[in-house]
C-alpha cells in the first residue's frame, strides 16, 4: 500500500511518530496501566505531562520570562471574543487588520465589545491578491490593541511584517505557531488553535505577556480569563488532558527533529516545490501575489475546474487526503503543516504534473 | 497482574471495551489510513459520528423533539457562565440551590451576570448531612430559572427530588448522565461535563429546550451561544472531534450493554455494596444522610486518619487507584461511574475488609 499523506487543512495530520507512540500507550500509558486521559488533571504524572509541554513550548519559541503561556480549552474563535473581553480595559476600540477570512471573522465578533477599527489589507499586484505594507497600515492612536492573523488557512495568504506600533500586538497564530522562527517580545498576545500545528482540536494555546493580564472586563466568563487562568495553572476548568497530552509529544518530537528553524527549513523547500509546480504550468494557478502567498496552506485551482472531481478521485486513489479546497474559495487546497513531511509534497507534485499530462 | 481498576472522579476512566477499539483504530479509522482525528470535522465520515452520536444519546436518553443537543469545548464551568448569559434575558436573578461545592461555585460565576437567589440546601438529620425536601425550598417568583447540582462529585451528596417550579430548571449532571433513567422533558436546560459519564476532557454536552434559544445577552461569546451552537449543528467552533468520537463510542457501547436503565441497576448494586461495606464497619465512615448519599461517588473516611497513607498505598498496590479524597474532603473517595464494573467495587469492598482486620 502506498503512504497516505493527510492534506487537511485542520484537524490536521499529527506526526507519525508522535500517533505510533500514542497508539503503543494508549491503554497502558507511563505503566499506570490505564490511559493518560482516564488520570486526574492534579495527579503527579499529568502535572508533569502538563509543566514538561509548557517547558518544551517555551524552549522552541524562546518564549520570554514575563510571558504567561496557557493551555485553554476551544479554539480560535474564543479567543475572538476573549481578546477584546480581557484586553480592551477604559478603550472602545482596537484595530483589526483585515487579511481574510479569519481576520474578518475575529471582527465579527469583536463588535459584540468594541467598535473595531478595520484597516483593510488587502488589495491586487499585478491581478494577484496582496497585502498591502505594514507601513501603510493607518493604525489609530485610540486602539487598545491592535489584531491581526499573520496566516489566512482559507484564502492562503501570509502577512509577514508586524503592525507599526507600539500597542500590544495581538495575533492569531493558528496556522503559523511553530512553522518558523518568531520573536514573541514583538507581542502582546499570540494564541493559537491547536489542530493545525499542535495537535488534535479542542485545545487553544494562549501566549500573553504578563502586563497585559489585569485588564479584563466584569463580564468576561471565567474560563476566558486570562488572569484567572494563569493563576490556575490552566486548570481553572478540567482541561481536556489528552489533548494537552499529545501537543506535549508534537513539542518533544519538534524538539527531537531540530526545532522550529528546521521546520522553518523544511517548510519553506517543502512550499517552494508546491508553488513552482504550480508556477511552471497554465494547467493549474494560485492567485496570491509571491510577497504573500501562504507556507502552510497552498489554495491551487484548476484551469478546466470541470476536472476538479476528476482530480480529487485520482489523487484519493493514490493516498493524497483531503485535498478539497474550502468551499468559500473552491478549488484545492494542500495545507503543509509541520506534520507533512517533503516526500508528502513530493507525491503531490508528481501526481499533479502526471494528472496534467494525461488531462492538459 | 490483577486487573486495574480506576476510582478518578474525573477524568475517569473510560469502558474498557472502548478503550481497546479506540486504541486499535487510532492510527486507521474507518479504512481512511488516518486517525479519526486528523480528518476534517466537515468531512462526511465525521460528520457521521457527529450525527450518529447525537442520535445514540437521544435513544438513550429519549430527549424529547423540543430539544436541541449541543456538543460544547469545555467543562460544566464554561456552562457556568452561559446558563445565565443563555438564560437571564430581562430577569436580574435566578434561583441556585446550593447542596455542595459545585452548585456554590456555579453561584460565584452567576453573580458576574445576576443576583441568584442562594437557596442553602444541606442540613444535617442524626448528625449527617442532608438535603432539606425540595418543598421546602424558597423559590422566587422573579428568578429566570432554578439551577440545581442533582449529585455533588466532591461532597457525595445527591438531590433525588426536583424544585416544585414552573420556571425553567437548570441541573449540572455531570457526575450523574447516564447513570440513571432520566425525564428530560421536566428540566429547561441540563448540562454535564463529558469527563465522568461520557468520555475524555475537554467536551460539555447541553440539552436545551427549544423556546430557551432566543434570551441570550448581547455579550455572550458566540461559542457560548446555545442558538449559534444549534443553528451551526455545534461547530460553529472546529469541534474537539476525538472527545466527540469517543463519546459516540461510549453511546454506543451503553446501547449494547441495556442503555440507562441496565446501568442504574448495576449502579444502584455497586453503591449498595460500597455502603453496607461502609456502615457494617466502626473502622470506615461516611457522613452523608442516606436518603442523599450519591450513587456516583462515595467519600469515605478511616477511623485512624493516620493509616490513610497506608491505605492508597496498599490499594494502588492492588490495582485500586486514585482512592485518595479530594483535597477539600480529605479521606477516600471511590467514584463508580458507568465504566466501574461490579467486580472492582467488589475488589475494593475485599479490600477495605482485609485491611479493616489488618489494622483494627
Amino acid at each position: 500500500m502506498e503512504p497516505i499523506y493527510n492534506f487537511s487543512a485542520g484537524p490536521a495530520s499529527l506526526p507519525k511518530a508522535v500517533m505510533q507512540q500514542a497508539q503503543k500507550e494508549f491503554l497502558d500509558w507511563n505503566g499506570l496501566g490505564t490511559s493518560v486521559m482516564e488520570i486526574s488533571h492534579r495527579s503527579k504524572p499529568f502535572l508533569k505531562v502538563a509543566a514538561d509541554a509548557e517547558q518544551d513550548l517555551r524552549d522552541l519559541l524562546s518564549i520570554p520570562d514575563n510571558y504567561k503561556v496557557l493551555f485553554c480549552q476551544g479554539g480560535a474563535r474564543a479567543q475572538f471574543a476573549a481578546i477584546p473581553m480581557n484586553l480592551l480595559g477604559e478603550a472602545t476600540t482596537a484595530d483589526y487588520i483585515d487579511g481574510g477570512y479569519w481576520a474578518a471573522s475575529a471582527v465579527d465578533e469583536a463588535q459584540k465589545y468594541c467598535q473595531p477599527n478595520v484597516i483593510k489589507a488587502m488589495t491586487e499586484i499585478d491581478g494577484k491578491t496582496a497585502i498591502i505594507p505594514a507601513s501603510d497600515w493607518p493604525i489609530s492612536e485610540q486602539a487598545a490593541y491592535v489584531h491581526f492573523c499573520p496566516n489566512e488557512t482559507i484564502d492562503g495568504i501570509e502577512i509577514n511584517d508586524l503592525p507599526n506600533t507600539d500597542k500590544p500586538i495581538v495575533a492569531d497564530m493558528s496556522s503559523t505557531i511553530l512553522s518558523r522562527e518568531i520573536d514573541v517580545s514583538k507581542y502582546g498576545v499570540i494564541y493559537a488553535g491547536a489542530q493545525k500545528n499542535i495537535g488534535p482540536a479542542g485545545l487553544c494555546i494562549v501566549i500573553v505577556r504578563d502586563d497585559l493580564l489585569d485588564l479584563a472586563c466584569n463580564e468576561l466568563p471565567s474560563i476566558l480569563n486570562y488572569k484567572v487562568l494563569f493563576e490556575k495553572e490552566s486548570m481553572f476548568n478540567t482541561p481536556p488532558t489528552y489533548a494537552w497530552y499529545l501537543s506535549g509529544l508534537v513539542f518533544k518530537w519538534l524538539k527531537a527533529n531540530g526545532g522550529v528553524a528546521a521546520m522553518e527549513k523544511v517548510n519553506r523547500e517543502k512550499a517552494a516545490l508546491l508553488y513552482q509546480c504550480i508556477d511552471e504550468s497554465d494547467f493549474y494557478r494560485n492567485n496570491v501575489h509571491a510577497n504573500n502567498r501562504s507556507l502552510m496552506n497552498v489554495p491551487f485551482q484548476l484551469a478546466k475546474p470541470e476536472l476538479d472531481g476528476l482530480f480529487l478521485e485520482q489523487a484519493e486513489a493514490r493516498g493524497l487526503q483531503a485535498l478539497k479546497g474550502h468551499r468559500a474559495v473552491g478549488g484545492m487546497r494542500a495545507s503543509i503543516y509541520n506534520a507533512m513531511p517533503l516526500e508528502g509534497v513530493q507525491a503531490l507534485v508528481d501526481f499533479m504534473k502526471e494528472f496534467e499530462a494525461e488531462n492538459k
